[in-house]
C-alpha cells in the first residue's frame, strides 16, 4: 500500500477531507501511516484549495491507536520507539499549529493515539456509535501522550478516569465531557459534518489563520500577558484587507468578497 | 450624551447596579463606552457603600461588542485601533482585578467584547432569552481579545466552535459551557441576581477582597507555588479581624458583625 | 484517641480503605487528624500491598474542614496558623504526588477542607445525598488552600459561586461540575467504589506510577514541553517488562501478567 493510498484525499469547495485508510489495520498509527499523514498535512497547509480540513476514517474503526503489532517487532528498539512517539506528537501539533481549522469526524471507535487525533482538532463531530478509550493502561503502556491532547479537553477528574480504567466512554459522554462538539445519528453525521465544514469554509482563510494561531498561544499565558498579544493581534489583524472588507459590508448589509489577506 | 448617562448606576444595600444605557446604539463598546466604564469601575472599587457589582444594561441587546461605525470611521489609523483594544482589554482586566465581586446580569444578545465581558465578570446570571456569540470572524475580525475570556471559562472546544463559527449559543447551552452560572425565566432575572448579590453583600468584604485576589492568581500557578502562597493568605486572613469575629461567631452560634477588616 | 483510631486502615485484594474515624467531630482536620493522614499516605506509598487507596470516613459527615475551636484556642498563634495550613496543603498535595491512586469515596457533607480533599483525590464517587461546599467567606476566612483544589477540577465560573457564597452544591451537580465523576445511590456506594477500585487494581502498578506522575507534571506545561516530555515517558515506560508483557499478551489474546516492574 502507499502513502497515497493510507490516506486518501479529497477536495470540494474548499473542503479537504482526509481519510485513514486501512480498516483491515483499525487504522491503527503506524510508522508510514503517521508519515503519510505527517506529509498530507504540511502538504495541505500550503493548498490554496483547501480552507477546511476534515479527518475522517474509512471501516467501523476510526482508529485504534499505535500498531501494536509493529511495535512488538521492535521490542528491543528504544530508538525506533522514541522515533515513533516523537512522530507522533509531531503530528499532532502539526494538527493545532495548521494554519487551517481541522475538524474530526468520528464513526466507530477511536482509542488511544486515535482518541488523541480527536482530541488534537480543533472541533470534532461524532457518530452516536463513536466510542472513545485510552486503555493503554491495559496493557502496561499508560497512555501518557494521548493524555497531553485528553487533558486539555476533558476535566482532570474525568480524564483520570479514562486513563485509569482504559474503559469505554459513549459519544454521547463524550460530547458532555468536552471531546467533542456534537453527536448526531451516523446516517447524518456527513452531512453535519459538511454543514460545519462550510460554514467554516465560508470565512476569511487570513482571519481563521490569525485567529486560530492566537487562540492556542494566548491559552498557554496568564491574563496579562494573554491581554497584551491579543490586543496586538486585533489591532494588526485590523489592517487586513479582509476585515476591512469584512466591516464595510456588514455596514453596508452586503456579502464581503475575501481576498484571504 | 455624557459618560454619567452611557452607564448609570444605582447603589441600594451594598449592591450597585451599572447599566449599559445606550440601547440605540446596542451598549456598543466605543472608545466613550469604555472609558466610562473605566471611570465607573475605578471609582467603585474605592466606594465604601459598594460591596458587590451587577453589571447590567437597558434595552434588547445586553452588548454588541465594539463600535464598528467609529472603527470604520477610523479605519487607516492603527493608533487609534491599538488604543482601543488595549483599552478594552484594561477594562476586562479592571473586572478580573477589582477587589470587589462583579455580577453580570444578562438579557438579550451579548457579542464579541459583549460576550467577552460577560466571561469577565465573577459570575453571570442569564435570562433564558439571552444568546451568546463571538461573530468577529464573520466581519473578518477574529474575536482574539474575547478568546482569552471566552476560553478561561468553556473548555476549549467549545470556545473554537464559537470563534470559528461565529454563531449563536443560546442561554442554556452557555450554561452547560460554564459562561453563566445560571438561567431563570427573564421575570425572575432581577430577582435572581438581587438575591445572589444580597447573599455575597452579607459577607466581609475584607474576606472578599483577599479571596478574589488570591483565586485569579493562584489559578495561573503550577500546583506547589500555589499552595505555598494559599497557604500564606490564609494564615494572613486569619490574622484579620473578621476572621476571628467570624470563627467565634460561628463557634457561638450568633450572626458576626463585619468590621471588613 | 491515637493516630492510628483517628485514621482506621483496612486493605483486602490490594485495594486499602483509609477511614477518617472522628464522627463525633465531623472528621475534622485538626493538625493531629493531618499529622495521621500524612502518615498514613507516606505508609502506603511504599506499602507493597497497597495498589490503589480508598479515602473513606465514618458518620454522617465525610469532613467538615478545619477544627475551628482548634484554631480559636491558638487565635493569637501566627505560628500555629502557618504550620496548620503548611500540613494541610502538603497533606493534599502527597494525594496528588502519590505513587497510586486515590479514590474518595463521599457519602455526607465535604466542605471546605473537606471538599478541598474530594478535589485532590484522583477519583471521586459520591452517594447521592453527598453535599460539597466552600463555606469559609461565611466566617469571614477565604477557603483560599481549598480553591487550588477546586478550580483545578471545576471551571472558574462555578468555582467562583461556591467561593463566594459558600453556599452547598448537591452530588448531582457536583458531578456535572466535575467535582466528582460518578454519583450513585449510597446503598451501592460501596459496591461501586469497590468495582472501580479493583478494575484498577487489576493494572500494573508500575505502569499506574508513571502514568499517574506524568499525569499531574505534564497539566503544568505548555503543548510542546508537555509532548517532548510524554515522549520519553512512552519510550521509558515501553522498556518495562510490563509493557512488554502486556503487548505480548494482548496479541496472544491471553491475560497478562505484571511484575509491577
Amino acid at each position: 500500500m502507499t502513502a497515497e493510498e493510507m490516506i486518501t484525499v479529497a477536495t470540494d469547495s474548499g473542503i479537504t477531507t482526509l481519510t485513514l485508510n486501512q480498516p483491515e489495520n483499525r487504522n491503527s498509527l503506524s510508522m508510514a501511516m503517521l508519515q503519510a499523514l505527517s506529509d498530507r498535512l504540511s502538504a495541505l497547509a500550503e493548498d490554496p484549495e483547501t480552507r477546511v480540513i476534515v479527518l475522517a476514517a474509512s471501516g467501523r474503526v476510526f482508529c485504534a491507536g499505535h500498531d501494536l503489532k509493529e511495535i512488538r517487532s521492535q521490542l528491543d528498539s528504544h530508538e525506533f520507539q522514541l522515533e515513533l512517539f516523537n512522530l507522533c506528537s509531531k503530528v499532532m501539533q502539526q494538527i493545532v499549529n495548521l494554519p487551517k481549522p481541522v475538524i474530526a469526524r468520528v464513526a466507530g471507535v477511536a482509542t488511544a493515539a486515535g482518541c488523541q487525533l480527536v482530541a488534537s482538532c480543533d472541533l470534532a463531530v461524532a457518530a452516536d456509535t463513536a466510542r472513545f478509550a485510552t486503555p493503554g493502561v491495559n496493557i502496561g503502556l499508560f497512555c501518557s501522550t494521548p493524555m497531553v491532547a485528553l487533558s486539555r479537553n476533558v476535566s482532570r477528574k474525568h480524564a483520570m478516569e479514562m486513563l485509569l480504567t482504559g474503559e469505554m466512554v459513549g459519544a454521547i459522554k463524550a460530547e458532555r465531557l468536552g471531546l467533542v462538539n456534537q453527536v448526531v445519528d451516523e446516517q447524518v453525521l456527513d452531512e453535519t459534518v459538511n454543514r460545519l465544514a462550510a460554514t467554516i469554509a465560508g470565512k476569511s482563510g487570513h482571519t481563521l489563520k490569525i485567529g486560530k494561531e492566537a487562540f492556542y498561544r494566548q491559552l498557554e499565558m496568564g491574563l496579562a500577558d494573554a491581554y497584551d498579544y491579543t490586543s496586538e493581534v486585533m489591532a494588526k489583524n485590523m489592517q487586513a484587507a479582509d476585515a476591512q472588507e469584512g466591516i464595510c459590508a456588514f455596514l453596508d448589509k452586503r456579502k464581503p468578497e475575501w481576498k484571504d489577506e
